[in-house]
């Protein structure tokens, strides 16, 4: 039997089709979506970015479609399951149907009723009003499983900005909801907002759900926030899941649309970072390190953990089913190096030189001593994300001297890159969160030995990356087979299908030291 | 009438032929140091940098014959006086008539027996020996005129160095004598170093020489700094002057060796840096900024000021006679600009590109708002120098964000420069000392728009850049005129025979109080 992972990332989704025995995958297929591939409905320059309903549409079937073309002759019959995951907060403005307003005839162009992205920073303001009122006394203090904050990136805020900037949208807005919990109901063939499924993932990392307040925050506070999201929480679903439960079956419709047998479970959605976690094998005592541009930082932990200030999120079932899943993250990471191979192109016209700069970079400061001869650097030229986010903090260089040259640079953005990851690691040790070993996903972790061999004498902690660039979709799948009872559970399913290590990184103690000492200084 | 004005610099030396009416040069000639040029008797790793005396000699004998070559038909008959300035602090050990010990045949080839240059760094340890000793209370502070230090680059310890690191050296060693004040004596035929007459500029600035002591430390002190320095005193003259006053008058082997008449005044030696001002008709209230490489900041007192701590030096006459010279400076200045040219080329085969880097990134980075969107810096990437020297100090970039572009970058370096200059005004303010006008120098002043407005925009203080590049040579021809008597007095002098202005800039007050805002951010 075979399971069908579908991963929907920032610019184009993915579906694989996996063997549940073994984890096998028969086939695979990408495509961009097409209209954010044409840059429509945003406004970079106003961080304002929407995808449109019909993207993820198209893209779901041309995938699955041409996935199923790789498989072996006779693979759709034996499709067992559909797994989901995608970005997120990334909610809609849906009608009492549960459509998209985007969907339907009168909004089909406008930006404020399609999706709105991950990265759309357009509500500011409104997540400001939902810090101010979670901690100044007059209600609960509904972001203590989040780190303290709602980024004006999630959920509530990003609703309350729909509602407080477009009346005709806000008039015909009956409900919101999330693309990871739209689509698996799409999928079921019902998408009633008062009944749908909700991942526990991402309502309890991006939308303030937790169990200590039976769901959502409650009306008054919301009212509060926006006086447009008064009676919202009554036109939501309150029910979350994780992703081993189905969120129901694949209905005719979609089984026709797509080839595949009627009625097979189709399971509640995730996040795809966290996903990215299970496909990876992620375990209890796990840090599933995702190392691109930035980085998401997801800890299984043991036991239950207490509340840790400063971090993203912590949410019982976000990753594993039945354990705490931690979220932190750093703002910026591959961007810092991005930023400086920018730097040294400037008014340069050779584009060879400028694609082989990190690599050669990289060579030269392997070969400085750690420390760099002094050159230091702080990393959070995006501002900081974990420890303790803080939008307006900003990146520096100090023991610069006349012979500074690019290498020693270079190396002290990465030492202060792998120091911020070292910030993460202490304040989950400081809330007796520990971990044991780091999983390490990204094209960083894939291709720069150099980066992760700091990282794990930073970390003092070995380093297993990851020989998979689709555990997202992968984790999708076990899910599925999970839901099918193709496999017993998670757990099961990992050790089957998971993914294998393409290196490992050891700390080496005498480098460990060096850096103990460099790391005083950051945290100064 | 024509005086000659001799400027011996770090790689060659200067000589001018002058009009004493007007000005007007009417022959100049510039030759290297021949064996300098070879790299003789240096170490650059180890930052010894030795001068052959003999080096001097050939170029004295080649400038004064070609820029004689220049000048109209019998011109070398109506040359009536010699002015001269070199670079020190650079001794040289001397036999009992004052002849450099290289001159001798034994040690024609030990760079112990030669001049060390200015920028020789070998003599730390007897520094630190001498600045302890200064200041643990058991002598007189000797340092109180030199801003509280005796650089590794100043006189006494160079000359203990030199004792305590070659015993044939040692026991051949009469006395030291500066460059400055060794090249007069010979054109005046008598070197004796017990009655040489001394710079009071070099000796003041360089030697720790000072009316309230009589001269030179005591032979105590000097002998705890060094056993072999026992006596040293009584070794040499204390007698100091200023320029407008003859060293004695050229002798008869010169005369005919140089094709000049016999018996014109020649002018006690000067520094190089403090005779440019005089070149550039620096006056009492002015301040004299020579930017190159690094800065020299001279300012002429009106009246008597403080002890000023954190400077380089305060001299009575070391610039104008009868007014206090204050001497500070910046370790880099176009260094930094250098190193950020340096390091956006590294890699990069592009010669074209990184000739016209520091052009482009200013064009780029005179559009950017004061402030360079929050990126900001620390100007000591070569240790600091004033105010308060401190050799580890180290450059540094804050304010970093991923949008931070390389003329971002460079417009912050720009400033940090220009607040090195604004706290070294600031510490003379503090101690009363003001200036009402900037005379700039050198390569940046002359080339660099972009720079020479910020730092009147930072320092609120009109900056007149000197149209001439030699004004060493100009101010010591102008000596020469005085000495002679075809100018009453060096204020005379400047005025009938000094440079022009090539450029004004004036401070503007809305770009000068957005400057005191991030010079406050700077301070801190």
């Amino acid at each position: 039997m075979f399971s069908i992972g579908l991963d929907y990332g920032s610019d184009s989704a993915r579906a694989v089709i996996v063997d549940t025995k073994n984890g096998q995958v028969v086939g695979t297929a990408v495509a961009a979506y097409p209209r954010w591939a044409e840059g429509k409905y945003c406004e970079p320059t106003a961080q304002q970015f929407r995808q449109h309903p019909q993207d993820y549409i198209d893209v779901l079937i041309e995938t699955v479609s041409n996935a199923l073309k790789q498989a072996p002759a006779g693979a759709a019959e034996q499709i067992c399951g559909i797994g989901i995951d995608t970005t997120g907060s990334t909610p809609v403005a849906v009608t009492e149907d549960g459509t998209p307003l985007g969907l339907t005839p009168a909004f089909t162009e406008n930006p404020n009723a399609l999706f709105v992205l991950w990265k759309d920073h357009t509500a500011h303001a409104e997540s400001d009003r939902i810090n101010e009122l979670a901690h100044n006394g007059t209600y609960t203090d509904y972001t203590a499983y989040s780190g303290g904050i709602h980024s004006p990136e999630w959920f509530w805020a990003k609703a309350a900005h729909i509602l407080n900037t477009d009346s005709a949208v806000r008039e015909a807005t009956f409900s919101f909801v999330e693309h990871c919990d739209w689509l698996p109901a799409v999928l079921c063939g019902n998408t009633n907002p008062l009944t749908i499924k909700l991942s526990r993932c991402t309502s309890g990392h991006k939308a303030l759900w937790h169990s200590d307040w039976d769901g959502a925050p409650s009306d008054a506070f919301l009212t509060d926030v926006c006086p447009h999201l008064a009676g919202m929480r009554n036109r939501m679903s309150q029910e979350t899941h994780t992703s081993d439960t189905p969120a129901g079956t694949l209905c005719e419709t979609w089984a026709q649309q797509l080839g595949l047998p009627i009625g097979i479970p189709v399971c509640v959605g995730m996040l795809d970072a966290h996903m990215g976690a299970v496909g990876a094998s992620a375990q209890a005592g796990s840090w599933c390190k995702v190392i691109g541009t930035s980085t998401c930082d997801m800890v299984v932990a043991e036991g239950q953990p207490d509340i840790i200030p400063g971090i993203c999120g912590q949410v019982d079932g976000s990753i594993i089913p039945d354990a705490v899943g931690l979220e932190a993250g750093q703002a910026a990471f591959g961007d810092i190096f991005a930023w400086f191979q920018t730097l040294l192109s400037w008014g340069c016209s050779d584009r060879e030189r400028q694609s082989a700069l990190l690599g050669k970079l990289s060579q030269a400061a392997e070969k400085l001593p750690i420390g760099a001869h002094g050159v230091a650097a702080v990393d959070w030229f995006n501002g900081r994300r974990s420890p303790d986010v803080d939008p307006s903090a900003r990146g520096a260089l100090s023991g610069l001297q006349l012979g500074s040259d690019a290498p020693a640079v270079f190396r002290a953005l990465v030492e202060s890159a792998a120091f911020g990851s070292r910030a993460i690691q202490e304040r989950f040790a400081a809330h007796g969160v520990h971990s044991n070993r780091i999983i390490a996903l990204g094209g960083i972790a894939q291709k720069s030995p150099f980066i992760m061999q700091i990282l794990a004498d930073v970390l003092r902690c070995q380093i297993a990356v990851s020989d998979s660039d689709q555990t997202c979709a992968l984790g999708a799948a076990m899910f599925a087979a999970v839901a099918s009872k193709q496999q017993d559970n998670l757990q099961a399913a990992q050790e089957q299908m998971g993914a294998g290590i393409a290196a490992n990184y050891y700390p080496q103690e005498e480098n460990s030291q060096q850096y103990d000492v460099l790391y005083q200084h950051y945290c100064r």
